[in-house]
């Protein structure tokens, strides 16, 4: 009784694509279209126990949030496809085909919908692919699980800046009221320190808190990662899960059953998946601050995804990437305004007309200062990354020339009308 | 017999500074100060382990190689200092203090460095502050060990990418034959899946392989990357070591005895730290293709910190950071591109004189434009980031209006004396 569905298809030659049939078909079921909707997704790394944990929310729905919903001990773990190994599985964005419909605490039924992701940093995803999968998946969510291991590090927070960064500047109809998304839960797998922090909720509160906590003393880098961060949700919070026990981790022939895992970590996982997923803990999905649909959810991944096929949005790019071409467009910016200036004390506006042969010899010298500005100038990237921009420098001060040369003629008539 | 030594100090201010005393005190003792140096370095994020490998290779220098060197199962480990817990514990680049003397392949006396670095990632740590310790030890170092948990990721080799280029950016006297840096190993810690490519460096080398090929199918980000990667070392290798056990990684009491750490990963740890330290694998630390010495070292420690505590370094920064830079830089460049054409087209070198008031208005025209293009423009990092960029429009049109503004003025010279 249900199956996993690619909404969000990730082509071959990394453009996305929904697929509208499949969506419809899961979201416009008589039963639940004009539901409210619940929408918990997890998305971060590839390999690292999202479809796994995934099928454990699936097996708490199920069972209709009773007690014993975790199962027998010999049951293999079903639903999401999971699997060992170090190469990608899921690829796009996939939904469970049967949402389930729980009576909130407020005695609303709701329709609760689960979220698989693509892993990010596969060796096989530019940037801009994750960023759009973890955007997409934030601004259809209401709940986002960040499924991290062993720690929070600081580039995990700046990967989660730019992808919510890149989720922001979709959502153009903003309200400016309401915080762009809902809630994140910070997912530690693996915690190792549990004398330091306990697991569960607790000691993630604590371990976000040190990781989050804003203060004058810190370089402004990290403060204003932190503000971002806090400025895109509702609510923020963190939890620590234990190492499931090498078995789960090796073994090839590991099929999921409780019976392989350690204890440790089913008793926390007990704790978690009620947090996210009882009746009373259940966040609707809201855009500019009103709930909406099953049937409204359908408009907006329709109108999100074609933000992301269009080519307003900046593209994400890698630090050395972003590096270098912000290294490049100030160093043109530079050597540009080190022309125009050199060119002003010689043919400005309040300079008298010279000989077309002396201002021809003046560009070539102020031209030669500014391409050596540029070429001095220490810019990530290497030669042949700036060999665009070096030639866009060429154009610019070729056209900067000619509107020189034309003023400096303008001067010319008037000298021989003197 | 020996400790570790903070060579290279981090401030709170996020500066970097070096203990010239400690490290002449280290490397110009009279027994090694002329023997050809050999470095080998760990780098990597913060809290994985790079301490307490560097102390089995240690184990393994001061029993000189012997076949027994990994002592008896009872004695806690010791030398760098390694711990528990999820917070930075090393800052700066620390080297050991006894350099050790070992016979090469070739019969040459040479002294054998350790160089522990701060971990990344920290929550306190810059991206700069990362990228400047890890191009140091890249630069400084014969041997970088890139030290990684559980899989070669994307976001692995895009920082590797960023932290290299930092280095080579510095590196202005390399002779453009040799490649900047020598050889890399990337240690993959906790490898889970044996069973798609063994521990050790068989399976290294599959895993490595599959990471770093270029392909005309792949993205072009994804083949810069992998180029820029290749270009930058001499030797790339990978090396898969197993979970050393979950007492290591989570007993707050475990004191690095052998008795506690799993077979499987002191096997492969045998096999290991003779690839990287045995008298036949030494690699002698070279400077554009010249071995050098000790003493040699000292003034290369002095000129590389040197050049990160000046100015004329590009800044690396957060993926949000660089590109919100990129995005703002190239749209006020657009901007001013926007009003400049719509100048010429008004009071270009090829237009008559025009009263003072219309250009004027046309100027507001233009001017408004221009801002209209750039504040419409999707860029990334917010309102507040884009306040200075657009500031600096303001005054770049401001500049450039006042040069129209006295060549209209001459035309109307032009115009009264005809
Ligand atoms: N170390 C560790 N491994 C896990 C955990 N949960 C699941 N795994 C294993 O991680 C591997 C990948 O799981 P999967 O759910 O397919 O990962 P996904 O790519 O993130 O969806 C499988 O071999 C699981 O047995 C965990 O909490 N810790
Ligand atoms: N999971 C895991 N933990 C390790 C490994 N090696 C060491 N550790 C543990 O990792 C923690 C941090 O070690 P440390 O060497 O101080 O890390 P560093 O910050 O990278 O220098 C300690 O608790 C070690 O016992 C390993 O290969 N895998
Ligand atoms: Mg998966
Ligand atoms: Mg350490």
């Amino acid at each position: 009784k249900g199956h996993p569905i690619q909404i969000v298809v990730a082509n071959d030659d990394h453009t996305f694509e929904l697929n509208e049939e499949a969506l419809e078909e899961v979201l416009l079921q008589p039963h639940i279209r004009n539901k409210k909707v619940v929408v918990v997704s997890v998305a971060g790394a590839f390999r690292k126990g999202k479809s796994f944990l995934l099928d454990f929310f699936l097996r708490y729905l199920s069972a209709d949030c009773s007690p014993d919903w975790m199962g027998d001990e010999n049951s293999p773990l079903e639903g999401f496809s999971w699997r060992g190994g170090s190469e990608r599985d899921t690829t796009g964005i996939l939904l469970w085909s049967e949402p389930f419909v729980c009576r909130s605490g407020s005695g609303q039924d709701l329709a609760v919908l689960l979220m698989d992701t693509q892993g990010a940093f596969d060796s096989e995803s530019t940037v801009r692919d994750c960023a759009t999968v973890f955007a997409l998946s934030t601004m259809l969510s209401s709940v986002q699980v960040f499924n991290l291991t062993q720690n929070i590090q600081e580039d995990d927070l700046q990967h989660l800046q730019l992808f919510t960064e890149y989720g922001r500047l979709a959502l153009e109809a903003n309200d400016n009221v309401s915080k762009p998304f809902q809630k994140l839960e910070f997912l530690v797998r693996d915690w190792s320190f549990p004398y330091e922090a306990c697991y569960g909720e607790a000691g993630g509160k604590k371990i976000m808190e040190r990781r989050l906590t804003v203060s004058n003393k810190q370089h402004p880098e990290l403060q204003q990662l932190r503000r971002h961060i806090r400025s895109c949700f509702d609510d923020i919070s963190c939890f620590l899960l234990p190492h499931p026990g090498l078995k789960v981790a090796t073994n090839p022939h590991f099929d999921g059953r409780l019976k392989d895992i350690e204890a440790d970590f089913t008793e926390q996982l007990q704790i978690l998946v009620p947090l996210l997923l009882s009746k009373e803990n259940l966040i609707v999905k809201e855009i500019n601050g009103s709930q909406i649909t099953c049937q409204d959810l359908v408009e907006y991944f329709k109108a999100y995804i074609n933000i992301y096929q269009g080519e307003e949005l900046p593209e994400p790019k890698s630090m050395l990437q972003a590096t270098a071409e912000a290294n490049n467009l100030a160093a043109v910016a530079a050597a540009k305004n080190c022309y125009t200036k050199e060119m002003e004390d010689v043919c400005g506006g309040d300079k008298p007309y010279i000989n077309p042969e002396m201002l021809h010899l003046e560009h070539k010298r102020a031209f030669d200062r500014a391409m050596e500005l540029f070429a001095s100038t220490k810019k990530m990237g290497g030669a042949e990354f700036s060999e665009a921009f070096s030639t866009k420098l060429k154009i610019e001060i070729k056209e900067a020339f000619d509107q020189l040369v034309k003023h400096n003629e303008t001067k010319n008539i008037f000298a021989a009308a003197r």
